[in-house]
């Protein structure tokens, strides 16, 4: 049972409201004996710190990051985990709530405004409260230290759609990622989004966006059929990022227009007479679990609700009205949703390797003895 | 931590393999005092029963639940829940295993041999095993019995798409999903699926398909932000559907493509004073939670990966071979995954809802004093 | 969350009533690969069988246990695990519930009547629905499968008090406990245990016993800190049994006596350098976590609670009246709760053993290199 | 699966080492408009803080605990809850790390100095890291929180033995509690306690003690049985304490020497035609469901394993050794376990409330309409 809790062996528990005394996180069941620094992990919130290009909020936040608890100093210099929970701490320090007092009262369309007061019948109001893209931060930080679980993985993630503009894939790469303000794989892209996304951000609007996350050297073996599978828990983390609607893995819907001749991952013996797919239509998950070829996953993320034309609304107390948002937001929101996804990966395969070491007995292996 | 469970407070853990004795699943959680009797869950099992037509697999299975546990005879008929869990087994009684006689070395395309023999070193390779569709029945069982726990809520499911085929929306008739093999709500459509589906099914190919669930009556208020979103959990549950390769919540995909100001759904008051939404591009969930709308979700489903023609694979033992299969099977898998898609939505639904109760101490209501 | 589960890597669910069609139990998390017969669950189950002598319920319970999933056959004989969830079965044929019926309304004081009732406003009076000692057959048949999990551990019980005798612990011989009714470890107490018991049976009475359990050969380092320490989920485990009042470890209630000196283990090199405790006042665990030494628990098991003399009591209507219990009962049903007791250490061994696979990696072992 | 929570629908996840730079934890599922004051977890902070007395630690620990998260301003002073997570976070600034430089490669006797190093292969040797009692005090902030979520309810705790001295029942005065450093109700006992106590600590010795805590106005049904029962969660709670060695429900092992009339307790109706009983031998828990009774608890705490006696150890490089332990250390640490045990039972309950609310739709009422 869960509301702010995910992951099972690797667990992750984040606290903290958008305009609040901090956000955090606590990372429990960590193992021992894995060195980071606390640069590594300020290294992953730096890139999704807002304020970084005209594309992005212009929130400044340093995002410093505190480790409270679990760690020791490495004799070698940085941190070691001890096994203990792994406690992280940012402190808001730029909560300019004064921005959102007039629309304490309405509903923002397409915010949880309504849903919170609903349910709970009391909400902060100020800035999205837990569902503010802000909470995403304590995320990075524990993707970070997943990382550190999953040694010869990397996990990157990239922007392959802004609005109605997709990228060319025959162009992708990976290089050029960290080039842009995007996220772009596609050099020959980025004019485009640049010069889109200037004029929904002059215009006061927003647009939606598509991030696609690769996970590569993640071992064959990892997840489990039906309940527990690779691929239900990373819908579950890609979609629990904020603006999510929709996830899908491999293929994913275009699976539903191929016939089974089109849609096969043949298989050969390659070097070391070590099994290989000859396509990843399956993204890298058969059954529930990895394959060994890389894992694919998109997510799509909706356009920000925050716009400054003003739609129809109702207010807490029950009368019809208008609102526009003036608060300083992403005209994409799916662009700071890459290291966010990148992040959800981590965690999710580092609970994966813990929970297949923990029934299999030992870390997952390619089954052919190699020369 | 679970591997064959899921749910939080409805909590449904399942078993069984496709050719092994029997299947069920043990529904714990379940309130007391709600009545149902054996022939709803039977009834339920019917619709997703195979061999109900020729674009199902021929295999025949009654599928006769029986209920062990958790209930007492209603005085007026019928069952009567007591809080204690509920054990519901379908005994296996077409068990043709030598079909698979020659497949169990050789790891079939798309299918979850390889992955299995790898985590596990050992694979009941009779039909799948716990990967078979077979064991679907055991989910749409427990989603009869969840269905109890939400009087007043209706689960409906459809496909929206074989193949290259997509219905016509604007024909939608949700009447129209009883009068054909397809769960196709539109009978326009119906003759496209099955003249497709016939080329299909004699060429020994598959295809995939996109299903549709509509949730309505849902009273706003269920889910949770962020771990424990709505959204989170459907998305985790139907990828947790064999063969399902992508999930989305109302626009869905679509919405990357969107600017804000199409993706906002506002709000007026009507009937009652009762908040309503102008449109329902967020599916019926905003950060996490039941707007009070619709629920809208769609999966994808891959094609069967057993088919007719001869595929590259590797086997056990770390030959190069061959392989097709003759076993009896669906040529459009997605077919029978509608009535297992609402089953899941009314499993997460339950849970939810007696989650909710459970923090926020009362059923959710509408906000606003109603005449 | 869980209500009938147990565990969480190696997760027990069970279920059924003591008067319903079956009782039994699903396995999930078992690790794959372990062989077991059904002749050993099936002795296990025998040891804790009613009906054996005239000290237990002359309840006729064949308690034959079927496999329904989560195996294969062997090739040499017996199974084989294969790591998906294995449901056992146990059908109830001695369902005398008619001695029930005229104990439906009122509520038998010492049992769960009155508590069901006012939780679920439903309750099967049937010889005591969930509550009834008939379930923990199911706990037994999971503890023989969680005796494969652990080569090398033994787990074995014994009565070390009935009412007001204690055994005499200088004479304790464990091969004594299968030779009495009693699972009585000193063969001087046997005759005091009968006499009394007798008088106790022919009085229609019943009286409380204490059942110690010992665990050998189990590694250093399973369990936890704080919320998830060995000692901690054995006290849930054991209290978990019908009638437990009281659970101690090592010294337990009489720690409270004594002095720092006095209860210190001190530590010295024994063989192949291997550190060795030179007293076990602690039961085996230190910080929640196993020290290698034997882990020594106790628990204290109230009387039967149906006995023959009429008590006070209250009905279903609200009027006050008198009840004796005619069914057929254990007069110390402590007796029986041997064999369970040693289930419950196997499962909550094998749940810390993955545990502790999972997050550390490895299989505990000794910290110093053994020559 | 938790290392470091407790709860299900009440979730507390606590971090920190005695040394590290601050303990905290996250209270996740709390119901949402509760409202509280820091002054009221401050005040059961105080309770529970060393230095008070010569009879406890001299570490100076202003304990002095700050709200990050889950909480808004309540209009007329204080917080209110707002559904989301409550971070609680307390600064170390006693840290003297120094007494324990030469003890780190030595195994401390009742420490868990040996397991962790065994476990993990890696250890914060300062303090005990997190067994040090200092943990506690995050518990007894999170108890002040839950105890807001029941309304009605008293928790209270007592020390009824220390070493061989034991308070007299007959003069039990709750009021008295308060009154003396040994949370001690029975004012004749006091002036023995604290004889007894200063020799020990003169002596650099320790001794064990034994806590009763008590439930009252905890309404019936909460709980459920077998593996949810609220004595097992109560049973795990307590054990989880540091030092905690038995715990025990109502009659506890003294129930092993009552005969089945002795410890019946009978039912008459009482004030309003509402049922009560006319003992309590069960402790308020029946079937693992509270009976409306007060609830009664105990745990036995062992003996301060820190003592000035030299004891026989060994080290972290395998060689014999002697250790004795300079720092400064409660000579009963029975006596400040008052609070946290009063704190765990107020979590247990909070939870199990929750849970109850979840899964029967309303809060558990008395069975017979009331005058």
């Amino acid at each position: 049972m869960s509301f702010n809790t995910f992951g099972h062996m690797f667990r992750v528990t984040t606290f903290g409201e958008s305009h609040g005394v901090a956000i955090g996180c606590v990372v429990d069941g960590c193992p021992p004996n894995l060195r980071f620094t606390i640069e590594e992990v300020q290294a992953a919130l730096d890139r999704r710190r807002p304020g970084q290009s005209r594309f992005t909020t212009q929130r400044r936040e340093p995002d410093e990051v505190k480790v409270l608890s679990g760690t020791l100093p490495h004799p070698e210099g940085g941190l070691v985990t001890t096994g203990t929970p792994i406690a992280l701490l940012i402190e808001n320090v730029d909560q300019r709530s004064k921005d959102y007092a007039d629309i304490a009262g309405a509903y923002r369309p397409g915010h949880a405004d309504f849903t919170y007061d609903i349910k709970y019948g009391i909400r902060d109001h100020r800035g999205g409260g837990r569902s503010s893209a802000r909470e995403t931060a304590t995320r990075v930080a524990a993707g970070a230290i997943a990382a550190k679980v999953l040694p010869g993985v990397t996990v990157r993630g990239a922007v392959v759609r802004i609005g109605k503009i997709e990228i060319d894939r025959s162009r992708w790469d990976w290089d050029e990622v960290g080039n842009n303000p995007f996220f772009c794989p596609d050099p020959g892209t980025v004019p485009l989004f640049e010069e889109y996304l200037d004029g929904i951000r002059k215009a006061g609007s927003s647009v939606g966006a598509v991030v696609e996350l690769v996970a590569e050297g993640v071992p064959p073996g990892l997840g489990a059929p039906l309940y527990a599978k690779l691929d239900g828990d990373l819908a579950a983390a890609l979609m629990g990022i904020n603006a999510a609607k929709g996830v899908e893995i491999g293929e994913g819907f275009n699976a539903a227009r191929l016939t089974g001749e089109q849609n096969a991952d043949e298989m050969r013996l390659g070097n070391e007479g070590r099994p290989h797919f000859l396509a990843n239509h399956a993204g890298g998950i058969l059954g529930g679990i990895s394959t060994g070829a890389p894992i694919v996953a998109r997510f799509a993320v909706k356009p920000t609700s925050s716009i400054l034309t003003p739609r129809q609304t109702v207010d807490r107390s029950g009368h019809e009205t208008e609102i526009f948002t003036k608060g300083r937001h992403d005209p994409c929101v799916g662009i700071r949703a890459v290291p966010v996804g990148e992040a959800m990966v981590w965690c999710v395969l580092a609970d994966h390797l813990l929970r297949h070491r923990g029934q299999v007995g030992q870390s997952p292996a390619w089954p052919f003895p190699q020369g």
